[in-house]
This record gives structure tokens, C-alpha cells and sequence, in this order.
């Protein structure tokens, strides 16, 4: 394996000291780039673009040639496990992610297995080798999936959905048909993070979307028991190296010493806690990734450099910060923008190490 | 005026004894119930419905013939002040509501005022003495209005929007103009609900439906210090009594104490804190409002009233507990597991009390 030429990501998720604060982005590879555009448009179609390692690599790397990013995310879609459970997953254009059979009853629930993650998941370990050669020890490039819960209600729904009534009133009703659902989820992921990081991958995210639509009790329950399985089941050394394992409830910041306690090496916080906070609550145990509100880019570069200070200022100095938004880029933001993001990270973030 | 039969409402809200848990449901007149549906058809549309002060008296009273709720709340929209100021309202079918003009440059915050509430906002001020005497004392009638934030919200983006970027570009670009809107709405907010105290509602609720999608910092900047405003202005005694404020900012879980502080008698909160922790945070300071997931409903009677268990036993005993959902009851709802929620409330509650 080539040597690591940026390991800063990593160390700031082991709370290792590094020169300045490393930056990603969540969904960096995508639709705000013309160059993803065009890529897609040849591959056809989102799913195509995932399907075809050559292509994913492609549009993992556009952001690297862009913005002097610290680290690479694999190009896939977090719904790749339910397809390969065999629900079927469409996009129908202008609505997000669908999938053709649903998970509603007892027969259906039946029904599903951990897939054989060799046998139909296998373009996604082909695209992290991929990507991984192309990286050529740039930067670490980071796995993921989608959580136990997050993907529940998407096989559950059959889609995305503004409240999630029927996942819900299931996990209510009946907690035997949902518990036995989150099980092979959990399963399942843990074997899918396991490929990817035999294939390569350097540190592995949890996205675990809708934690945050549960109450409290329920997230407990019905999310973090079983993301605390997925990560007590991952291969967590690699190439002689620690793989850290990053976890992100979006909206779960009332619950963070929990999910601090799941065995993770990094939390992922949205933009509705102060860092500082999150910092003095659970930042003794495990790095923070975060947590700029991504439509702060919708402002001009100095509004953009202004609010990354005051992110910067509020973790403060020392190690184990990771800085990224506090959810996926938008579609519509100018690249410039992520640009002048990007910068500002790099430039002011010095002040706050060694 | 009547005497009022029932202040258990009233009561709870200023932290005082009661025999039991009070208990009403956000957006209790509602699509959920069948002869709404057969009003509102009547009457045209829900707009039409608003502004005919004796067809919204009708769907006030329909929750409380069905469930022996502990309060009314006032039929209307949370969009009538932009509405008065001259934006447009109009609801296109199946779509949410959509603002005709929006607010966004120089020249449109320009001609933004205050509207007279007596000319433009009479037939809510109609509605509520209306519904005070159709109601003949049995509960309390709640009025209400948007929070200055949520407003904005409306009316910077034309209408709902998935991640209000255009308001929250406008709050990081320019703050100036943000400010002036806010102050504005903050304004006109207080002169609405001070004309529906004096028309006769008992209790009056700020609805900060948006304040949760800002981050901790702008929350506090743009949402919570022109609810402070809006609440230094209220009558708070009206017919020898105290009138409470509510305010509810969906999604504050992280900023309890910030927003007890804001001169309310109650806090509103949504299912995703623990009414224990919400209570240990503000509960020496405030009354607390909630906040059963509105979920729950779609299971059957066993689990919600497992559930409403749940939330009583979080309270815990003492006074100062208002029943609710964590938001709006769903429009899917069976009305028959509304009817189960509030019997549960009825019949559980009385061990916390006395």
C-alpha cells in the first residue's frame, strides 16, 4: 500500500495532535459540481453512477482537483443494503429514493437476510479499491452506510417520508417485527463496513439520518442499540492502522453522551449545538465532526470565512475536530463558495493547534 | 364574562395545583376529523374558513364535542400577519402555503409595517369573542400567532421550504435587513395577540415552528430575542386574571434554559428530550407543554396509552405539566386514538396530582 501522504483526518479522530483543523464535506461529490453533472449524465442515472466503480471514482475525485480537501468519501448512496435485500430501489426523477417492495408485515419481514455482501454489493468494494489506487495515498478515503434505523425507514416507508407515521407506528405496535428488522439491518452493515474497510477503506461513517425524528426513548431503543452492535462487530485496525468509526444522528445533539458511548471514535453533530458544548459534554471521549449550517454557503465569502471562525473559535484549541457541515452540501450552492469554505478552514484553524 | 368551569389548563400553565394532567392537542381542529372536512368544504376553502369568524367558531368547538379536551385554541393560520401586510396569502391545493409577493430586497423590507390590526386582523379578533361565547366558560380559548422568525420564514421563501436557505442567506448576508423584517414581525406579532387577549383569549401560544432549523447561535440572534420582544409587550392580565404565554420553539431542545428565560410561563417542547431532563433544566422556572410523538396515534389504543404513561411518568408528579403532542396531530390520525390519548391523560394523570 502507498503511504498516507495526509493522515490530519485521521489523527483528529483519534484526538491526535495535528498542524490545523481538517476539512471534508458531507456529500462533496455531487450535484452543486458541473463536473458530477456531466458525469451523471453520461452514466445515465444516479444508480448507474454508483454501480459503475470507474464512474464513482470519477466523481469521488472531482472534489479532490477542486478544494484542497483532507479527506475523500466513497461515492455510493446510503440504500445500497436494501437493494441488495432485494426491495428494489428506483429513483424517480425529482423525488428522491423509492424502493419497489416495501417491509410491512410479517411475511415481508421474513423475508429478509443479510445479503451476501461479495455476491451483490460488489461494485462497492471494486469502487473503494478504485479509488483507493486512484487516491494514490493523497488523502484517507472514508466507507459508509446508512444506519440500522435510517434504512428501516426507507424499507419500512418504501420512501422518504415528512414524518415517518408508518415506521413509527410500527416500532409502537409492534416493537417484535421492528426489533427483528434492525437486527439484520445491523447485521448487515456491520458486514458492509467490514468489506469496505477490508477493500480499503481508512475510517468508516455511520449517517444516521432520522435517529433524530424518534423521541428520546425510542432513539435509544429502536437506533443507538443497534448502531452500538454495527460498531462492536467492525474489523477496527487495517494496513496496520486504527480505523476510526465517525457516528452522526442528525438533530441528536440532546443525546450525544449516549452516542459518545457507543463505542465510536468520532460524533457527528449538526449545527443546532454550539461546539463548545458538545466539546465540555462528551469531547473528553471522542472527536467531533462538524458542524457549519450548510446554508451558511449560500451567503458571500466573507459572511462564509466569518462563520467558520466562529466554529473554529467555538471547539476551540487542541486536537479531535474534524470541520464539515452539519449536513449534506446543497445542490444549489455556488462551488466557489465550498471553495472559500475550504480556505478559510485551512487558513484560520493554524491559530488553534500546536 | 362567564366563570370559567374548567381552569385545569390555566392552572397547570401557571405552575399551580390541579387534580390531574390538563390536556389539548396541537391543531386539535382538524383534517383528521370528518366534519371539519364537511365545514371546510363548505366553506370553500381553509382560507375562507379562517376568515369567517362563525364557521371558524364551529371548528373550534368540534375537538371538544368529540374528547373532553382541557382547552380550545383559536381556528386560524399562523401566515394572517404577512397576509394583513399585504403579501398574498393562498394555499395552492396540496402544496402548503404560498405567499403571492415575498420579502427580499432593500425595497420590498422597505414597505413593510405594521399592519392596523383593526382593519386587516378583525375577523380573528371576531372569532375569538365569537368562540368565548360559544364556549360559555367550559375551557379556556387559547389565542396564538407565528413567531417573528417563523414569519419571516414564510415570507422571505415565498412559502415551506426544505432547508430555508433564501431567509437564512438573507440572515448571514444581511443581517440588517433580517433585523428590520424581524423587528417588524415582532411588532405587529404583539399588537395581534395583545387584540386577541382583549377580544378574550385566556392563554395565548407562540408557535416557533422554524427557530429549530437555525443554529444555536442564530437562534438566539434572530428567533428567541424578538420572541423576548414580543412577550415584553403583552398584556399579561386581562378580566382579573393572568393571561400565560406559551412558546414553543419546535426542535429547542438544546436551548431550554435560554428560551425559560424569555419571560413565557410555559415552554413548549417536542419528543425528542425527556420531560424529565426538560423539567430538571426549566421546571423551578416554567410550566412545560408536551410531548408525546404525534406518531403514536397510528398505533392502537394499548400503545398510546402505554405511551401517554410514558410521558406522564417522565413529568413525574407535581404540578406544572400541560399534556400535548410534540407537534401538530397528523391529519391521518383515526380520531377514535385522539379520544384514546385524552382518556388516557384523564385517567392516568390523577396519581402525579394531589
Amino acid at each position: 500500500m502507498t503511504t498516507l501522504q495526509n493522515d490530519t483526518f485521521l489523527r483528529a479522530l483519534m484526538r491526535q495532535p495535528t498542524d490545523y483543523t481538517p476539512v471534508w464535506l458531507m456529500r462533496q461529490a455531487g450535484r452543486y459540481l458541473p463536473e458530477y453533472n456531466a458525469t451523471r449524465k453520461q452514466a445515465g442515472s444516479f444508480l448507474n453512477l454508483c454501480k459503475n466503480p470507474s464512474a464513482a471514482t470519477e466523481v469521488t475525485l472531482q472534489p479532490l482537483e477542486r478544494f484542497p480537501l483532507d479527506a475523500a468519501i466513497l461515492f455510493s448512496d446510503i440504500l445500497t443494503i436494501p437493494d441488495a435485500m432485494g426491495l428494489g430501489l428506483y429513483f424517480a426523477e425529482g423525488e428522491g429514493p423509492k424502493f419497489e417492495r416495501t417491509v410491512r408485515d410479517e411475511a415481508a419481514v421474513a423475508k429478509l437476510a443479510v445479503p451476501d455482501i461479495g455476491a451483490t454489493l460488489r461494485y462497492v468494494t471494486d469502487a473503494v479499491s478504485q479509488i483507493r489506487r486512484a487516491l494514490n495515498g493523497r488523502v484517507p478515503l472514508i466507507g459508509f452506510s446508512g444506519s440500522p434505523w435510517t434504512l428501516a425507514c426507507y424499507m419500512v416507508e418504501g420512501g422518504g417520508s415528512s414524518d415517518h407515521h408508518t415506521v413509527k407506528a410500527m416500532a409502537y405496535q409492534r416493537p417484535d417485527l421492528m426489533h427483528r428488522i434492525l437486527d439484520t439491518n445491523a447485521r448487515a452493515v456491520a458486514a458492509y463496513l467490514n468489506a469496505q474497510i477490508e477493500a480499503g477503506a481508512q475510517a468508516v461513517m455511520i449517517f444516521d439520518t432520522w435517529g433524530g425524528a424518534l423521541s428520546a426513548a425510542a432513539y435509544k431503543k429502536f437506533s443507538l442499540a443497534y448502531i452500538t452492535q454495527v460498531v462492536a462487530l467492525l474489523k477496527r485496525e487495517n494496513e496496520g492502522r486504527r480505523v476510526p468509526v465517525i457516528v452522526f444522528t442528525k438533530g441528536g445533539g440532546l443525546w450525544l453522551e449516549d452516542i459518545a458511548a457507543c463505542g465510536c471514535d468520532a460524533v457527528g453533530v449538526d449545527w443546532t449545538i454550539e461546539l463548545s458544548q458538545a466539546r465540555a459534554r462528551v469531547g473528553a471521549k471522542v472527536a467531533l465532526q462538524g458542524n457549519l449550517d450548510p446554508t451558511v454557503l449560500f451567503a458571500g465569502p466573507e459572511a462564509i470565512r466569518a462563520e467558520v471562525g466562529q466554529v473554529l473559535a467555538s471547539y476551540g484549541k487542541g486536537a479531535g475536530h474534524v470541520f464539515n457541515l452539519g449536513h449534506g452540501i446543497s445542490q444549489f450552492t455556488p462551488p466557489e463558495h465550498a471553495a472559500a469554505l475550504v480556505k478559510a478552514v485551512h487558513e484560520l484553524s493554524p491559530a488553534y493547534h500546536g
